[in-house]
């Protein structure tokens, strides 16, 4: 799950996860046990009173489903592929149903924005933005660091697609920056590469808590914010809440790790000057940069300003591709080859509608009124403090946000909430937690083994980097966060 | 529109189309135009009274839809995907509404069975039945030519992808065969490849005539149908009433080539050697081929059956691929990067609901009464005979089975209706007949530039022939078909 990094050698990201072995079937075997064992399991349980038994094979469904985002017998997509064929079948829901989260406009938006993110690698432009912010702030390492992020931070403002974003864009600018400084895996290592790879990671999850196009499965957090709350977790909400605590982490996060591991190239003027180079060599912008420039603002400028207009990000989102379609940026061809935007399409689809028709059945209701006793006595703030830690640390086990957050997302809100916590400060915060977990590991989320597979950081290493940063970005997202929704007046 | 062939060098089969020059911007504006207008000359038609403004416009996006997958500015997909953009941004429809075409179980049918396809050709099966037959008929040029069609139609079954069919499995073989008896294009055309080549492409329009699955446009003229007479044409309703002169076709129409332009190679003993050499070489069936052989035989058996178990046909599809998927046949990846599927999806799945919604707005029962005036005091079977030949040749005009029937279905049944045709009669006869007429060309539907392409044929010789088949497949389709459908008690 996540997605695919759109990486030339057709790579999928399953590949360079743990205990991944395709090739042995007794592991397999393992797998698929864990997964229909958690389906039984459910079915096991005998269905409490005024729950459907209809409605009970769908929670089992359900649980199936995510254990097997989680153990992944095959890839996310095609596990939650099955997960709707199940419903359909067993007829827990009409088929009609069960396919309807592919109608879903919140898809469609994430779809849209996947076609976007090609764009953005095909003319260019990702490549010129990095290079303007190279030129102006790049003539030291850290500056280096932080051009590179901010131009992950302004991609991120329309693209979903973490893949696009680091492997397509960054990553790769990053380690030819390396190279230029004769900085390779190795005993050189320590020159600059070992310092920009595991920073630039850190601070684009950081930039996937940021946006709710941070990265794909954020929609799908919102849509479960929404489920249980009724708190809609727009685009411009989800920005303004997390702007202050996230640029505080952009800006403290690099400081930090410069300091505890600096880099041995401190002066990087080769770095400005190849980036003047590359912009010079680049020329002009063609029609086609442009146009995806335009449709850039135009999208990100819509989608900040819906309360004014009204429009739906997904229509939005479709007329910011049917610009590019017209204008010849994106060809049809371009639009039905990209396999990461399929594969996000169908997991996606299946798991909002199989987590909306959930919470119409009122399991997740009763859960809530029974979890209610398991806080009761306690400090709504002890119960949130307590839960969110447990819910990052937990990352440790998630090769995937989106699986981490459809397995936990709902039910930790809903004990929470049960306690006693204000609404927008659970949710809010679990939210973000759900992104900024995914520093822990070289597995955390789609671009941690593009980056750690680039061979600067030992695994050792990397995972005490992510613990660090883990430090610094749960204080300030708790001091910070919370003291600027209190001003936002969110509780 | 219709579909890309699953041909390896990426190219759409949109290049091998007439007048399709996307170098030329003139020529690109002048399409446009023509779309624009379309569009707008209903718009300037006072909306007809008991019609609210947004249906009119409703039709006026689907007008100029229609209009756009025939001129091509664009790809098809990408011209429908600007209509379901056009419809959610003018707000004719809710942005969900609009998208919910993609939820349509008929839409994840055609989907599911493009990616069985990519089984059928991956694991080998499909060329192991043409050598089989081969094998067992093929000693003689016309054997070999019923043995290739009998594999087409076998496929036809549960493939709906026509470039699967025959891009993928059945014209590499048929061209290996004319190579192996130094038949070229060229000075040894005649020698076979001349005569298989336009003979297989007539029999594949044939095949696509003969099931639901024959082609991906025939699910569409099934809803088409439905929207204006309530029948359903089911899967086994489909194939039954077309069974009778379907097989007749699929004799005489290659007997008929095989008189008048007979080949210069007669006997094909090789042939028959060269696929018991191949079925030799092939082996024992491996386990995803018995896999997809098991998944051919159950989806087909489920379709065949639906009335005794009721399983929704999309779901038997769904479990087809889970299957696929759980063996290891398909990988996801397989799935994700089937081009072709996911380009028929967006087309079908916006077409689908634009036409449904149109149905809903009353104006397609609106210009029904109009019509039904325009055709009074004709017998209803001189209606039905000069529409149906209106039908058919109006498609030298189509580079699309899809784009004609979308165009021209529900209108011609609409107006043969009102003439007081049999309801049975006007549905079947025209959803055959928007199969049929793509014999006509070398650009009729996704085959035909594959065969023509291959170099045998002049374009004048392939014109006859479409037309000497046209020639004898209406009389066929009228004579017997007619005669079976009365005997079925359809009418």
């Amino acid at each position: 799950m996540d997605e695919h990094p759109p990486a030339p050698n057709g790579g999928t990201r399953e590949t360079a996860e743990p205990g991944e072995t395709h090739s042995k079937i007794g592991s397999q075997l393992v797998k698929w046990g864990v997964v229909l064992l958690s389906g039984l399991s459910v079915l096991l349980i005998p269905t409490p009173e005024g729950i459907t038994a209809k409605s009970w094979r769908l929670l089992a469904i359900f649980v199936a489903t995510i254990t097997g985002s989680i153990v992944r017998p095959l890839p996310g997509g095609a596990v939650v592929l099955l997960g709707v064929s199940a419903i359909a079948l067993t007829g827990v829901l009409p088929v009609r149903d069960a396919l309807s989260g592919y109608a879903d406009p919140i898809v469609w938006l994430v779809l849209a924005a996947f076609f976007m993110s090609r764009g953005m690698i095909k003319t260019g432009l990702g490549r010129r933005i990095a290079f303007l912010l190279i030129r102006a702030i790049g003539r030291h390492s850290l500056g280096l660091c932080y051009a590179l992020a901010s131009t992950d931070m302004l991609l991120g403002t329309i693209i979903p697609s973490t893949g696009a974003r680091s492997g397509g864009i960054v990553f790769p600018i990053a380690k030819s920056l390396a190279e230029a400084y004769d900085s390779k895996p190795g005993a050189t290592a320590g020159r600059l590469g070992a310092f920009l790879m595991p920073v630039l990671y850190q601070c684009d999850v950081i930039v996937c808590a940021m946006f709710l196009t941070g990265q794909a499965s954020n929609v799908l957090i919102a849509k479960f914010a929404q489920e249980v709350t009724g708190i809609e977790l727009t685009y411009s909400r989800w920005a303004l809440a997390a702007v202050v605590p996230a640029v505080l982490s952009l800006i403290t996060v690099p400081l930090l790790l410069y300091r505890i591991f600096p880099p041995e190239v401190k002066h990087t003027p080769a770095a400005a000057e190849l980036a003047a180079f590359e912009l010079k060599r680049m020329g002009r912008m063609a029609w086609g940069e442009k146009m995806m420039l335009i449709v850039f603002a135009l999208v990100a400028g819509l989608w900040m300003t819906t309360a004014f207009h009204g429009i739906n990000y997904a229509v939005v989102a479709l007329v910011g591709i049917c610009v590019l379609l017209l204008s010849g940026v994106l060809t049809w061809e371009d639009a039905i080859s990209e396999r990461g935007a399929w594969d996000v399409f169908i997991w996606y689809g299946g798991l909002v509608r199989m987590a909306e028709a959930l919470g119409e059945t009122g399991i997740t209701k009763r859960f809530a009124e029974t979890s209610a006793g398991f806080t009761s006595g306690w400090k709504w703030w002890t119960a949130l403090a307590l839960l969110l830690l447990v819910y990052f640390y937990a990352h440790y086990g998630f090769a995937s946000i989106t699986a981490h957050a459809t397995a936990m997302y709902i039910q930790f809100l809903t004990v929470i909430l049960a306690a006693g916590a204000p609404p927008y400060l659970a949710v809010l915060s679990l939210a973000y937690f759900s992104n900024l977990d995914a520093s822990l590991t070289h597995y955390g989320t789609t671009p941690a083994p593009i980056y750690f597979g680039a061979g600067y950081v030992t695994q050792r290493r990397w995972w005490l980097l992510g613990l660090l940063a883990s430090l610094v970005n749960i204080p300030i997202w708790v001091i910070f966060g919370f003291t600027w929704w209190k001003l936002l007046k969110l509780w």
